[in-house]
């Protein structure tokens, strides 16, 4: 294994970002942050500045410049900065192009001249995969790219070019497609949402759908150390890139996440319906099941089932959420 | 069929883009050309001034508003605009972005508020494959992207989004995978290099890597019918997104072409010598065998064998290169 020296971890401000960045400083990695947020609002790395070698750069993350002077002494590179909206209505217009692909397009430029070896992970979607037919279970390597959304689009498009540059220039690089992340402390997806309908009206959680897409929840501490573990496997099978799933071994329905986040509400007993239709969203996708074989093949194993990932994260929001004034 | 409207082709100046245009009025179709070039560099279109309805637009390909008012009355899209170059040490450092990539996201927002239907033909090429194994002929739809040059990379994100975007926004939408298209006119490629080799050295045909690259060579006439082919395909079969190949029945290697070009050179005898190694450059593929069996399956045959065409397009470069001061 490269001899862990510095890590970079762009987008360390977000949700994954700082919990992977608290984890590597607990093991005495120092860490350079790069975010587009300004320290200020770096909240999830407050609580962090005494835990290690911490340095952190505001920065636009599509500016070759800006990103030139950062990797000096860096043996791996973490690039978790993209778009994380999935809703193209709720994004910027190309805000897949200009951030998720550009972002990535200028990192590779200013690693270019970065002394190597570099280990460059990258965090991907699940989503890039489109729909697939039920029952199907999507392996690494085998499966085609059909993105249907632009989000979707915009994560093919960054692994293809981070591919070509790894190829071309001499990266050794990893993909890990995550699937959906979730734990205390995050601002969005279906738990937070429903958490937020249920302030709005504690008798009732509407689901988009019919309640049977299902999905693998991840928590976020085995995320991290599932990203870990990328970086090490691709290092030890070599080659100048590769592809992870970053998942759960299980997964389950909208409905049964409804139903844990209904258990977990303090304050009554809310009936779960549906708005109908086989999908949450133009652009959303039924079922799809990924499993994580090649990180399993490396020895890695989630700590914790969806259901119990879901259950802690409900509890987590539900318990931040309740208004300090509310009837308890 | 969709109505024939007007057709706008991108990168309409270009060789294959002016071969389209021509075809396109021939049959009566008015055509709009967007193309970076000035008018005056747009050579290849001159003589088509009063072949029929031809406007022409000198744009930013990447400037969204500069493209939104010109697809009034547009029924056909044939999007050929991008870099071109696959060798990055050729191409700019980040050309395959800024303008494959850019061009196609530009391109789509301007279409959003365009009247429906809209049918977008966009040229990619047979590198999105990347290396495939000795003797594995790829076919549409199964085979899986990996490219591993900034040009590939450019095309199969230029697809992702154009996916994305045709399911998001309900275009009807058709990728053209090209092989190598060749025929009298064109600038670059294998056949125009060993020509310039030849008339720097009429003694000697160098080639890189050890000749066996095998590659498709679509006459370019056989192209354009087969990107209007495209068209009619995607619209016949329905669904927003599909993937044609665009290519040759048969496929020759880069010694046979080495060979064709000695054959058509008047002036001598040329040796054929290589530079060894496997690959032409970094990037190169041995051996990639595609074949256009979706646009068989709506008919379409190339009338050009790859020798025939090859042999077509050396003669002319071969007698258009020629110094007129030179002995003969």
């Amino acid at each position: 294994m490269t001899r862990e020296g510095r890590a970079v971890v762009t987008g360390g401000a977000g949700f994954i970002g700082a919990a992977l960045v608290s984890a590597l400083l607990h093991d005495g990695v120092p860490v350079a942050v790069v975010d587009r947020a300004p320290w200020q609002d770096a909240v999830r790395l407050h609580g962090l500045a005494g835990a290690g070698e911490l340095t952190y750069h505001a920065a636009d993350m599509r500016d070759i410049e800006q990103l030139e002077p950062l990797f000096s002494g860096t043996t791996h590179v973490y690039h978790l900065s993209a778009n994380t909206e999935n809703r193209s209505d709720r994004a910027g217009r190309t805000a897949d192009f200009t951030d998720t692909v550009g972002g990535t397009i200028a990192l590779l430029e200013a690693l270019r001249e970065a002394p190597r070896p570099v280990n460059v992970v990258m965090t991907s979607s699940q989503l890039v995969y489109g729909p697939v037919p039920e029952g199907t279970t999507v392996a690494e390597g085998s499966g085609l790219l059909r993105p249907t959304t632009r989000f979707a689009a915009g994560k093919a498009a960054a692994e293809a070019f981070l591919e070509a540059y790894a190829n071309e220039c001499g990266l050794q690089a990893a993909v890990g497609r995550l699937s959906n992340v979730v734990g205390p402390g995050m601002g969005r997806g279906i738990i937070a949402d429903l958490v937020r309908r249920l302030h709005d009206d504690p008798g009732e959680i509407r689901l988009l759908g019919d309640g049977r897409q299902t999905r693998s929840y991840l928590h976020v501490r085995d995320c991290v150390a599932a990203l870990r573990a990328v970086a090490a496997a691709a290092e030890s099978d070599g080659g100048d890139f590769s592809v992870f799933h970053v998942c759960n071994q299980d997964a389950i329905s909208a409905h049964r996440v409804a139903e844990i986040v209904a258990e977990e509400f303090p304050d009554g007993t809310p009936e779960i319906t549906y708005e109908g239709g086989r999908q949450g969203w133009r652009g959303d996708i039924p079922s799809l099941l990924i499993r994580p074989e090649a990180l399993e093949e490396h020895g890695w194993r989630p700590r914790s089932t969806s259901e119990e990932a879901v259950r802690e994260t409900a509890r987590a929001l539900l318990a931040t959420r309740r208004p300090t004034t509310g009837a308890r």
